[in-house]
């Protein structure tokens, strides 16, 4: 790690604050600060304030725990939304990877986390309980999309919902998994070749 | 580039702050936002608080124009360092990466540019008269050693300096341009071959 303590503490500080980001290393926060510092004073004003606002001004949506700034979040408040399809995603970023993907009509409910014993994460730490209550209340709901993750708690999670809520009168779905669009079968690992197998379907 | 429209204003204000970063994209301005989100928001405010007063606490070194926060910077203040021999270098990441090898034990002069017609730098934007000044008026400067990059413009930046400091009681030497240690000769570019012939040694 590069030694940078003959340089002014402001300017070490900064460094020091951009390195405890995921994915940013000392070097390329050393970088970053000096672009930074290159740029006028109102630029780095600019997200300063970004940041010191953020926290005060964030809650969950009381429906379905996307981030808003009122009670109620702008995709469960859009009324062109199909209130009949929720989602059921790991996270924000998830909801937004969904949302870009321009071909879901439906609304949402996010989790935030999956299932996992080992990290001791329950079901009271994540928002599995609420889509219960959701689903009881919300006649309008028809169909829950299981859009958890691929992976060994997002597929467990994804059970666990469904022995959840059975007796609702709700269809429950879950992605389809198999191989990726554009993707090449030599370079697809054994779990993904073996679920595209096993998910075939008549053409 | 995702749209990010239906999260609360703060959040896309971040992400849009962060976006402006060299090498952060749209998409890793999402990652970096909501793992800042995550965050307790102590420590958002410590980026944020770094970042506000950086501006108005550096200035340059009156007599090296590395950054500093008083007259003199800390290199110039330091006594252990050898004042005969000066480092020219074009900017502070390339003082921190000399700093940094640990065999240098001279003092600095950083030039904050090379000189580059098509971009319009000339010898008024970046500090090269005040080196000759520092040269003129320090009889302690026994060597300057001109580490400006190797490439065309850090090359003609070099030369300018030999021509402008013709006359001076000083030795100017280049640093050396070759293989760098390590290296493949297979996998060299000719410009660094040629070098490495051209510049070669008795061992």
């Amino acid at each position: 790690m590069d030694n940078t303590n003959f340089l002014p503490e402001v300017l070490n500080r900064l460094i020091e604050e951009l390195s405890k980001l995921p994915s940013i290393g000392h070097k390329s926060a050393i970088r970053l600060a000096f672009s930074i510092l290159k740029k006028n004073k109102n630029e780095a004003m600019g997200l300063s304030d970004a940041l010191k606002n953020l926290h005060d001004n964030i809650n969950y949506c009381q429906k379905c725990f996307n981030l808003c700034n009122e009670e109620i979040c702008k995709i469960c408040k859009n009324n062109k939304k199909d209130e009949s399809t929720i989602c059921v995603v790991e996270d924000v970023m998830d909801l937004i990877a969904i949302e870009n993907s321009q071909n879901f009509t439906g609304k949402y409910h996010v989790l935030h986390g999956v299932l996992s014993p080992l990290k001791g994460i329950g079901i009271n730490e994540i928002k599995v309980m609420e889509l219960k209550d959701r689903i009881e209340k919300d006649d309008a709901i028809k169909e829950l999309i299981l859009a958890t993750n691929t992976s060994t708690e997002g597929e467990t999670t994804a059970l666990f919902i469904r022995e959840l809520l059975e007796g609702c009168d709700v269809k429950i779905t879950r992605i389809a998994s198999g191989m990726p669009f554009g993707g090449d079968l030599d370079y697809a690992d054994r779990h993904t070749l073996t679920r595209a197998l096993e998910n075939r379907s008549l053409i």
